[in-house]
């Protein structure tokens, strides 16, 4: 039976270009550049076994189905470590998620009907690319530089835009983004929250990697910006993870909105999965009331922070001249570009075949790729690693 | 802000008419027969404990990101749980979600365009009919009996049915349905997948509650006979839990179905939460492992054996002659109806006014509701809690 009747945007499914390369990731003694995940090495295994006895410990209580807003006790753990970076809010603001990546399909599902303009920061993160082609909007790409999202150029789309075509909705990494690793400079920050009033749109602000800073700079979160700026009409939606800094495997996000925004996303989430398991729920609330939470962070950041210079300096040694990128003043991902006079699939098979993968530039663009780029992740690989992993690369670069 | 930019579909969001019950489960000393959840003291507490240890026990290795399609260890042991129910399926079959909730939602979000007319039994489970509801299907009512589906009727509705009103999919629970406790005969399972195949349409075979039977009845799931009857190409998708079973705080659901559909649903879930829970995933493997599930699976259908014996005998005691039902085979639901002339709010308050909730018949039908039915479970409550229930709803009747 190869003839289903699937629904028209499914007939020919758009496979996601990141998942593509795990069949890569098996082959022996690979080092991988490629991953968005935290080394499992800075996973507080302990803390988080710890976390589960006490949440197992109530009995069934912890077993039974949970509200779809979220357990009141993890939802009032958020809202603490939301006031931590600056996001002012209470637990009733906030709704946890099955990841971050559900939060973000939960505000497709309620604002994009096919065909609605949606901006999203080009280069972006793939999910967020895939979420909105199948609800078929029509995606604008707004530029950015090592300074995050120009807010010149938004501004200037916005203002030659057609009345139909202005957004609904701006998906944005200002803080360390997905791929380019970014920090959005804070003149920019008002800037962008400025022209969401004035043009009537709503900003996504995905910040799942802010706390994963390497230096002391002060950064403010775009949901800040818009309170001190709009008040009670402020046009951030803020979502975060606790997939990079706790553990990818309880799949616990959050989204902090207006309550008129999480009304429909909890009629949304009952048809999508009901409720976050309740279990990992009750594991993560644990966690974040156990105080290991700041320590596990910082100590993944700073290790973070030692694998980046690792790798920067290595990419000066051994490739300076062909590859250009900035460093990274947190998070998990080097962006780099290289001429465009070279064969990129060529490049990226002679890497595989030197025993190193990273993540293709294509695959962070939604309409029109750029494919002399590559996003390297550092997060995963040991220092030594990352060492034998660059002359790999090199090497794979002086083959062609 | 009042004026946000929601989608069509959202601007007047259904709220789920069950979850506006809940408010009234929180009064002191309430029967509850509303819920659709297993017995917490039925709960295998320390096993599930001893499967989380277990699944901690292996370092980092149980708290990173996992495949979409489902962890490995569990996609196996669910295929050698639908081998024991006669679900015939390797292990590359099954994908295991977020709930079987989220297992439908894949499906609608893959088959359902707006406008495309769905069949469902009826009356049926809420949230398969609000998933429905907002991705804009035209949902076709197919009318039960006790004897569950009754396919005489639905073949009258396809031979009448204009090919465009052709049903693509169809969505039933045919093994001790929600809500109506209903068994669909043997002779029936034929017959309804032979409609389908004659039809072309699938059938969603929703299958919570299968093991949960009170008899030794031979239960043929329509998987089976489909696959019987029109081998690889068969009509069936099947949708299973753990949430009725082991637990529903793990939020394990699965799917079984062939591979260009399984396919599409991954890509659909990497958009949705890129993958449930590893962690949770990690524990039911464990727990599945252990051998205790079919134990508990047996006592606990022991146990709402005697309490749906006691529930039909209370209602007889109190309630004969007003309500009229049949006694279920297995499950959690008792569907009763009473007489049409009575005022349906004022039973309801009433009963809730004496100490006593139940499900009101309307929140089950997508089109013309019938409101003198109400759906009783009595999976959550005691004997003890059943009787006192009973003489409350008779009460309740009584001052009408």
């Amino acid at each position: 039976m190869d003839d289903f009747p699937f629904a028209s945007r499914y007939l020919e499914p758009a496979g996601s270009p990141i998942r593509e390369l795990f069949q890569y990731l098996s082959k022996p003694g690979i080092v991988s550049f490629a991953g968005g995940y935290p080394s499992p090495s800075l996973l507080d295994v302990e803390g988080i076994r710890d976390a589960a006895l006490r949440a197992l410990a109530e009995g069934s209580k912890g077993l039974e189905y949970g509200a779809t807003e979220g357990m009141p006790a993890l939802r009032e753990a958020l809202a603490g470590l939301c006031g931590t970076r600056g996001v002012r809010c209470s637990a009733s603001d906030v709704l946890v998620t099955t990841g971050s990546q559900q939060a973000f399909d939960l505000l497709v599902r309620i604002f994009v009907d096919p065909g609605d303009p949606i901006y999203v920061e080009t280069p972006a993160y793939p999910a967020a690319i895939q979420a909105l082609r199948l609800a078929g909007a029509r995606i604008h790409e707004v530029p950015v530089d090592a300074d995050g999202l120009q807010t010149d150029a938004l501004e200037a789309m916005l203002k030659a835009a057609d009345p139909a075509e202005l957004p609904k909705l701006l998906y944005t990494v200002p803080t360390f983004s997905n791929p380019c690793g970014s920090l959005l400079l804070q003149a920019r920050r008002e800037a962008l929250v400025r022209l969401a009033i004035t043009y009537r749109f709503l900003i996504v602000e995905d910040d799942p990697y802010g706390e994963l800073t390497f230096t002391d700079e002060k950064i403010e979160p775009l949901h800040a910006v818009g309170l001190r700026l709009a008040g009670a009409a402020n046009p951030v939606i803020y979502l975060a993870s606790l997939s990079k800094t706790v553990a990818p495997a309880l799949r616990i996000g959050w989204m902090v909105a207006p309550q008129p925004i999480l009304r429909r996303c909890v009629v949304a989430k009952q048809t999508v999965d009901l409720c976050t398991s309740p279990l990992a729920q009750s594991i993560a609330a644990a966690y974040l009331r156990s105080g290991r939470y700041p320590v596990a962070v910082m100590r993944a950041a700073a290790e973070y922070a030692k694998r980046m210079s690792a790798l920067a300096g290595a990419l000066d040694d051994e490739l300076g001249g062909t590859l250009c990128f900035s460093k990274p003043k947190g998070g998990m991902f080097l962006w780099a570009a290289y001429t465009e006079t070279l064969d990129h699939d060529r490049l990226f098979h002679s890497a595989v075949d030197r025993g190193v993968v990273y993540v293709p530039g294509a695959a962070f663009y939604p309409n029109t790729p750029q494919r002399n780029r590559m996003r390297l992740s550092y997060a995963a690989p040991s220092v030594e690693e990352i060492k034998a992993g660059v002359r790999r690369l090199a090497e794979a670069f002086r083959s062609l």
